[in-house]
């Protein structure tokens, strides 16, 4: 059997989209839920979901561990998976991992950009690692089974947070930095690490990660994910693609500057270029994957290589979250 | 004039603790109000206030500048000061720093003990210094007049506040490590950086701080403030005595864990030692500042010097705080 698995979308969630996603093929979308939002603000954001998912329940509904994507499959439907981009939601507080997972949260990144109270994101001059309350945090995500996902975290604490994790990590979304070189792209040596431990790399297909940004060839990109097969092996890679469709500009302010500055942040962008970039051609949506397919045969993986690129690696990964 | 001022005391409150502050002549006392509050709380524990200005006024109220200290002398009471020991009342939004300050706060900590989101504590294993979210609330705190209480950091977090700060900044309640090597004590290098800067170091009687904890004698403390003028000079040093009267050992447990861990820390205490230390028989209370003021005198302070170690030092530094 296999699956197909994109784990990282924030669109703006409707019944478009999800139609859209089933059209692509997905068995699995891991949907960020929330980026700064606190406690009582992420339980609004689950109401909201609970509307979609009875709005919606032909197409979609909240995923809990892998047996949800084997049934989506059956169904031909989408389980969606709840994550957060930041750890706002457990606030300082480590009762509420167990409250957010219980609510459906399985992937938790230890930080957005910015230093949070677990670890240092990529954006902060200097990186301290994982943090004394991260460790306990890392120990109770590991213990209820919600993955640590490292992507926009800088490189120090994410060697921490693979070290410290009794479980495999995850970068859900991200590049390799010696394809293009962003903030937010991974050095050769953390994919190395990343791999050794089963850590999984979801590349994403945001247009800050990509050489090129919109104009990049989907051949760059398959070749690109070629080179990361000789680095971490073929079984550690899956597709992340971070799209953020119909959303409006007013997100990715939220996105970079939620609470934190009276001035303004641009992140990967620039004054020049402060909103959602543009998505190339050939990945404008889920429906993608099937480009994908053909590039990534075309860079030489096989049959069963480019399968497990476009879901079957996510798949046994989930198998092994808890 | 002269004015007497304890620059942190976090006391079980009652009208017997402001009494005995009274009988030991404090103009002003500095408060811990919050340590790991959130701001829905830290508004909780405000309330708890006006509940004791109103049954105490013919002993406190709340200060809000040195000319609060100045009316307090004339009126023989005790200006009271709020302050955190930690940033948790601002949570991560830039618009509650303005909140906090009206509502009274005038000190606050970046971080107690750990990482916070603006800087590192002193019990981490590696300090990042001050984060991106931290310079902009400093920024904040320079424009409304809030102190940056540098008590519980780490010594890059403090030596990045100093400079980043427009303002000096304080270290309310610590000693020098040169005296008694404890994690919250300070080194020399950075208490020359702070009074070069025209920051404060309030002298702690915390007994984890005291070399020979409760056993320390008034000489040798005395002793070490002379050391400690030999290095910053005798203007920037006053008297932050942390003195936690009638607390119950619930408390210290509350300030070491908040709510980060499910096992048990002990901070500077121990297994053996878990709840709060004894204090030296010479600062049961605030009374105790006579004791040191014959200390001072004995250990070669001149009269001046001594009125100003025990409060004009103080109340001079507040007069340059907005």
């Amino acid at each position: 059997m296999n699956y197909k698995i994109d784990n990282l979308q924030y669109c703006k969630w409707s019944r478009e989209v999800f139609q859209i996603n089933r059209d692509a093929g997905l068995d699995a979308v891991h949907v960020t839920i929330v980026y700064h939002e606190n406690y009582d603000e992420f339980l609004q954001r689950i109401k909201e979901w609970n509307k979609l998912f009875e709005e919606n329940s032909d197409l979609i509904y909240l995923g809990k561990d892998y047996k949800d994507i084997e049934k989506a499959k059956i169904e031909k439907k989408t389980a969606i998976f709840f994550g957060f981009q930041n750890c706002s939601p457990i606030e300082d507080d480590i009762g509420l991992v167990e409250k957010v997972y219980q609510q459906g949260c399985r992937f938790m990144q230890l930080t957005y950009n910015n230093q949070s109270l677990l670890a240092t994101g990529c954006y902060e001059k200097t990186d301290s690692g994982v943090t004394n309350f991260g460790k306990e945090v890392i120990k109770e995500m590991n213990n209820l089974g919600i993955v640590i996902d490292m992507s926009h975290s800088a490189e120090k604490s994410t060697l921490d947070a693979i070290e410290i994790s009794k479980k495999p990590i995850a970068i859900t979304h991200a590049n390799p930095s010696f394809w293009y070189k962003a903030k937010r792209n991974k050095s050769k040596t953390l994919l190395k690490k990343l791999s050794e431990s089963q850590g999984m790399l979801g590349f994403s297909l945001y247009p800050h990660h990509l050489k090129d940004n919109t104009n990049c060839s989907l051949e760059s990109f398959c070749d690109m994910i070629a080179r990361t097969a000789e680095i971490m092996g073929v079984k550690n890679l899956g597709i992340g693609s971070d799209l953020c469709l119909n959303q409006p500009d007013s997100v990715v302010n939220w996105m970079r500057n939620g609470t934190w500055t009276k001035t303004k942040n641009y992140g990967e962008g620039s004054t020049q270029n402060p909103g959602f970039p543009e998505q190339p051609e050939w990945f404008k949506d889920a429906r993608g994957f099937k480009n994908l397919e053909n590039g990534l045969i075309k860079v030489g993986f096989n049959k069963n290589e480019v399968n497990g690129i476009l879901g079957n690696n996510w798949f046994n990964f989930y198998k092994e979250i808890k």
